[in-house]
């Protein structure tokens, strides 16, 4: 048992779900980040196991595949004991609206304790979760939130820089249909970084700049002296057509390698949220240097906040439950 | 542990599976839902875990898909404490018989305690079992049975309604192709219900009066006066062509909305085995009034008939290889 | 707990991985036998769990789907108390080498104890083993090595006959592209076992009888006083085209049924690694005499074998961990 989990004050995070960044204080994501620490160690020993959620049952919900979060998420559900169920749901050729809703309040009726779930529509987890009693944990939503990527990738910078506040960070790529952008802006900014984004203008968002951020379309410019290049996947569906000429013309402007990092900070480190496309957004051999690309720690990272999140909502809802008395969530008469 | 659980009679359920309603007397239902009202409250808790069926293993074995039943089955061997295994077998291209039994061989042959088995084909989970040394779920085959669907139809009744025996029960839908309508037909008549099925000509059953029913073509005549009222998924596949005119024309006749209720019981109850087509055989207002509405507590229901019946089962399983000895289910020589 | 598996000696198998057969010595071979062997009876106790494994964890990383080796791997690790992850990777479509090894380094960083991992490319399996710190398991790559095959094949010829040195084993069929034939004639040639190879002549691999083994194209031939007879799966792309003519072609020269196991030595014994197609490589009928036939037998003892190497090679980690200091396999900063 991990002494340091055992005494959590779970008032410091008022909420029941895990839906966004967007509307956490900095110092609801510093707690957040606090706990996630306190969990690395726990993946690093012989046992990785504690026992915090025996008897709980999460659900993970995906209507989107994703075989690197579900992993994560059923991996840190699994080392705190939970029992984990894996649902992956086609939303192809049905009613979206309609299938969500009776979905979610099917499995709400089985008794879950979380819900993480991915859906292909912005909204649709936040739609969800005013559904159920359980607590729910946005796996990533259309172009919306994926917040448990910006908490492990702040927690990957924050362990190797010490400290958030004061850096600069720049986000390169598909901005525009980037729910791990999103989420990195809200917390980058929240916890005093600068952000940049940059993008070809096909891919960036308009009147981006109200979310408090610099634009740049050129890479070279957006690179200069920045600490931290966090590198966006770019969907095989925009890599034809509109958004982008071809692959080989992206690489050649948005695509990082060591020339462009030539203008950063010397000490500057990249980041991808993976799965790359080694020689479309990222040089291949810049990945895998291991003294600039944190990569491999943020995977590892990803483990650490999901068990911080399921073990510090679980622990919310404990209290909610007492609060509420035995009954809570029960509907069938006795 | 559940102390109810911990003292249960197996010999007032004398079968090693559970295959169907048909052939069980009323006192082995009624033994079966008293042992399931008893897992109830254990899902409502915070901590939902047994360990009754630790170190036992419960294989889930789906030649047809089916997501909330497989992840009831699931759900309620884990709350117990067994390792389960799911597997989703394809039936396409093959032979089915053979893949059949060779699959249950192979699997008998890993040690399982229980298998829980779907199946295209009314029949093929009776032929496996045979096969097997272990217990045998029937968790749906072809149109024949579907034993768990009816256990929790009738225990989300008589939690209601505090008795079965009595009630008028009108059956609405595609009877000829359900499973559902059979397993609760044989159920519902064997605890002293009175069942009527409603359904188009087309897909009502020939001389189905022989079990003890009243057939009925049209609705209103059907729903008069009835306590509950059961409807049917109409499986799309049945949506066009010869079974049905158009889903205009069905749910006109045969979708039940509030006004085809007003010749009910004023009380009466809507159910569902889900998942629902609203707006085809349900009208999606009526479906989500918790004042009439039971699917939720259908779902609800359902993991704790799982719960008795794979606790139940291995109880006896293992009263079995204490009379046969330790041996029982050794083929290599030592 | 198992008193015999707590005592073991991991300096008798001095590897980190189980890749394959070659390479190993008799005394690794056989050491990996007599542990399987004090599994065989755990699985067919009643509560068939073991705690060994437990805070572990096991991912089962499957390029090539396969349900029965999968389950029987997903069985073994959660009986020892492990956390199992099911991963199903497919590989149409991406350029396999490179998703082959983000993927191993993306799972390494979520620190598994054990990959198994089955990949449609000889030496994939071997080449990912390179790239992670935890023990790789080879769940069968491409046409090159299946050697927990290999094992349970001998472990049931062991507990039948009571030896495998001196007997003379064939392996018919589809020699050429068949893994679990090149794992059993290095670990049969290995335990001094006499190896006859049986095939048509474009299913035979070229300058074969450098492995010590004797090469037939003619069945009568090769079967003659022989004890074990191990037939091979015909894969179903082999069926149509320039390597078998027909099946009925195929049965009537390399089927095996009684009246060609007339010439073989009067007690012996028929193998298949599974999936049989009943017909094509083996008659229905020779196939379910229990009498003749261990492929049951096979199946039981392949899970004892992968319970055995799980139990091995995380002893051997943890050994290895501790040489190394509680920092082993970490990347980020504290």
């Amino acid at each position: 048992m991990c002494a340091q989990a055992a005494s959590l004050d779970t008032s410091r995070y008022p909420h029941r779900h895990l839906l966004g960044i967007s509307g956490l204080t900095a110092e609801e994501i510093t707690f957040l980040l606090d706990i996630s620490d306190s969990y690395v160690d726990i993946n690093r020993r012989d046992r990785k196991k504690l026992d915090l959620l025996e008897g709980r049952t999460v659900i993970n919900l995906f209507f989107e595949s994703s075989t690197r979060t579900r992993t994560s998420f059923e991996l840190a559900a699994k080392r705190l004991g939970a029992d984990v169920i894996n649902m992956s749901v086609s939303t192809s050729s049905i009613k979206k609206g309609e299938t969500l809703i009776d979905t979610a309040m099917t499995l709400n009726a089985m008794h879950p304790d979380v819900l993480v779930v991915r859906h292909s529509d912005s909204g649709a987890v936040s739609l969800l979760s005013e559904k159920v009693n359980c607590a729910v944990i946005n796996g990533g939503d259309g172009s919306h939130e994926h917040p448990t990527q910006a908490l492990l990738d702040a927690l990957t910078i924050r362990r190797r820089l010490g400290k958030i506040a004061g850096l600069t960070v720049a986000i390169c790529g598909d901005i525009l249909h980037s729910r791990v952008a999103r989420s990195n802006i809200h917390l980058l900014t929240a916890l005093g970084a600068r952000v940049r984004l940059i993008a070809p203008p096909t891919l960036m968002p308009g009147k981006i700049e109200r979310l408090g951020v610099e634009a740049f379309t050129d890479m070279r410019e957006g690179l200069k002296g920045v600490d931290i290049v966090m590198m966006l996947r770019l969907q095989t569906e925009r890599m034809q057509g509109s958004y982008v000429p071809s692959i080989r013309e992206y690489f050649r402007f948005f695509g990082l390698d060591r020339e462009k990092m030539s203008v950063a900070n010397p000490d500057a480190l990249v980041m991808h949220p993976g799965p790359m496309n080694r020689g479309v957004e990222i040089d291949s051999e810049l990945a895998d240097d291991i003294s600039r690309s944190l990569i491999r720690d943020q995977v590892e990272m990803g483990v650490a906040v999901r068990m911080a999140c399921l073990d510090l909502l679980t622990r919310s809802l404990r209290g909610a439950f007492e609060a509420e008395g035995a009954d809570a969530g029960g509907e069938v008469g006795g």
